[in-house]
C-alpha cells in the first residue's frame, strides 16, 4: 500500500551543505547570487550558512555578512544552522536570520563527538538547554533530527531500536516541557540507507509517534537518495532536505572523496515528484538554472542529472 | 506488497554503451583492459560491442578485433548489439560472438527511422524475418524488447497501451513460429520512466504475459535510475542491463548532454541488491574497481557513487 503525500516541502540546504565541505572559498558574491537565484525558485526554505567554529569551518566565517547582503523574498525563510549555544547566540545576533529551532541527536557517540564535541550522553541533556532556551526566546521547535539514522562510518551499523530511543527521549524531552515537536527527522548523515531499511524505519517510527509529522534528510553517498526519497514518499513523508545540484556532505563524516557524499539532489527531487504527481511548489526550470549556476560556481561537474537533461514538459507532445 | 527476487542477473553493457556515445575513439586496449576487469566480477554477461554501420558509429568499427583480443572466461558470455540482417551476419562470422538473439521492437516511429533506419512497422515485418533467421541459424531466442516504453524525445508520450500491443505482436509472433521467448525487457531508452509508471507497466505485462521474466533496460538520464531499479524489484523483476560507472546512453536518443544520458550504474545497482538482502554473484569491489578503470580511461567524472565512496561491509562493524 503506498500513502503518497499531495504536497511536499523540500527544504534547500545547498548553500551551508553545498559549500562547508569543498576546499576551496568560493567569493560571497557567487553565493549571494546563487541565493537570490533559489529564492526565485519557490522553495520556501532556504539554509543560507552556519554559525560554527571559523577555525574547523572557515567555508563559513562570512555567514553573517552573507544574511546581509542576500535579497529577501516574501515568504520564504532563510535559516542557518548552529550546534551550540554559541553559534545560536550568533545566529540570534546576527541580521535577517529566520531561526530554525532544532534539536538534534546523534546515537553514534563518535560522529557527536566529531560534529559536535560532546558525547551522545552530553548531546541528550543540551538537548534540555536547547529546549528551554528557545522557550525563553520564545521560539517553537521545527524539528527534532537524529543523525546518522542508519549507519555511522566511525561505529558501523546503528540499530533501530537505538535511532527510535533517541527519537522517545526528545519526544518526552518536548512533552515534558509542554511543547509541541512539528517535525521528527531522520537524517542519513552518512548514505547508509536503503529504500527498505527506509520504509522499516518510517513504519517504526509512525509506530512511536502516530500523529507528528516525518521528514527526511537524505545524503546520496552510494547512489540511493532517489530511491530513498520515493520509499520515504510512498510512506507518506512530506518533507525532504535536499541540495541543489546534489552538492554537499558533512566534512566531518569520515568520506573519502567529498565530491560524492552529497545531498540528494533538489532538482532530481522535485522532477521525481512531479512525473509522480506531488506538488511541490517549485518550478523545475528555474531550480535547473540554479543547479547550472552551481556548476558554475564550482567550475566542476555535479552529481545532478536533471539540470543537464531538463525534464520532460517541452518534450512530452512530441516533435 | 512487495515481490522481491533472491536473484537478479544483472547485464553489464557498458563497453557498448559506454563508448558509443562518447566523441573520442578510445584505444582498443584501453577497451580491452576493462572488459577483462569485468569478467573478473562475476558478471555473467557483458556486452562487449556493436556491429553496426561504422559511417554512423565509428566508435563501434573495431568489434571484431576486441572480440577476438579479450580475454574469455569460463561462464561469461561475450554478446554484441546488431540493428539488422547484416549486422547480424558480422556477428555470425566474427571470432567467439556469443550470439544474443533479440527482438526489438520501437513504439515510437520516428525513433525506429532514426536508430533503426526503417518505420516501426517495417519493424515489426523484420522481427517476422528475425525469428526465421534465427531459427535457421538454431539460436534460441533470448529476448524480445520495447524501446522507448515510457516515453520519446522525439514522440513525446507513449501509452502503456502501445508497448503492451508491441508486446503482444512480439509474443503471438513467437508463438505462431513455435518459439519460446525467454525474457520480455522494457527499455526506458531515454530516461523517462519513473518508479510508479514502472510498477504500472510491469503490472500491465504480468497480466498480459503471466509466466514470462520479465526484464528492464534503464537509463537514468534524469537521476531515476536506481529508483526505478527498486520500483520494478519490488514487482519481481530478476534482470537488468547496466552500465559501469554508469557510462552510456544511445547516440541517437536526441539528448543535449550525452554524459549525463548513461545507463542505471552496474556497481550502484550491485549495492542496492545486496543491501537488499538480493544476490546478484557480482563481486562488490571487483566491480567498483572496473568503475574507477573506466573512469580513468575516460579521464572525467562519471556519473557512479558506489566507486566513489566505496561500500559498507568495510565500515559495518565500526573502526
Amino acid at each position: 500500500m503506498s500513502d503518497f503525500p499531495k504536497f511536499v516541502e523540500i527544504r534547500e540546504e545547498g548553500p551551508r551543505e553545498g559549500f562547508q565541505i569543498e576546499k576551496k572559498i568560493y567569493p560571497i558574491e557567487q553565493r549571494i547570487e546563487l541565493i537570490n537565484l533559489l529564492s526565485d525558485t519557490g522553495l520556501k526554505r532556504i539554509q543560507v550558512g552556519s554559525f560554527v567554529s571559523p577555525k574547523y569551518v572557515p567555508q563559513m566565517a562570512d555567514t553573517g555578512e552573507l544574511f546581509e547582503r542576500i535579497k529577501r523574498v516574501d515568504g520564504v525563510a532563510y535559516t542557518a544552522l548552529w550546534l551550540n549555544d554559541k553559534g545560536f547566540r550568533k545566529a540570534m545576533t546576527a541580521h535577517n536570520v529566520d531561526i530554525d529551532a532544532r534539536l538534534l541527536f546523534y546515537p553514534s557517540d563518535t560522529f557527536s563527538r566529531q560534529n559536535n564535541n560532546a558525547s551522545s550522553m552530553e548531546m541528550r541533556e543540551k538537548q534540555r538547554e536547547w529546549v528551554r532556551l528557545y522557550k525563553a526566546e520564545n521560539l517553537p521547535v521545527d524539528a527534532a533530527y537524529v543523525m546518522t539514522a542508519f549507519g555511522c562510518n566511525f561505529e558501523g551499523n546503528i540499530s533501530q531500536e537505538r535511532v527510535l530511543d533517541d527519537f522517545r527521549f526528545l519526544i518526552d524531552l518536548c512533552a515534558e516541557e509542554n511543547i509541541d515537536l512539528p517535525i521528527l527527522v531522520i537524517a542519513d548523515t552518512m548514505g547508509w540507507g536503503n529504500p527498505e531499511a527506509v520504509k522499516r524505519m518510517i513504519g517504526a517510527l509512525r509506530e512511536l509517534a502516530p500523529t507528528a509529522r516525518i521528514g527526511m534528510h537524505i545524503h546520496d553517498t552510494r547512489g540511493m537518495g532517489i530511491a530513498n526519497m520515493y520509499a520515504a514518499l510512498s510512506m507518506g513523508v512530506d518533507m525532504f532536505e535536499s541540495s541543489i545540484a546534489g552538492l554537499g556532505g558533512c566534512p566531518f563524516a569520515g568520506h573519502g572523496h567529498a565530491r560524492a557524499a552529497g545531498n540528494v539532489c533538489t532538482e532530481d527531487a522535485v522532477f521525481m515528484c512531479h512525473e509522480l504527481g506531488i506538488e511541490t511548489g517549485i518550478d523545475l526550470d528555474k531550480v535547473i538554472l540554479a543547479a547550472q549556476k552551481t556548476e558554475e560556481i564550482i567550475g566542476a561537474p555535479l552529481m545532478g542529472r536533471v539540470m543537464h537533461t531538463g525534464g520532460l514538459d517541452k518534450y512530452r507532445k512530441g516533435k
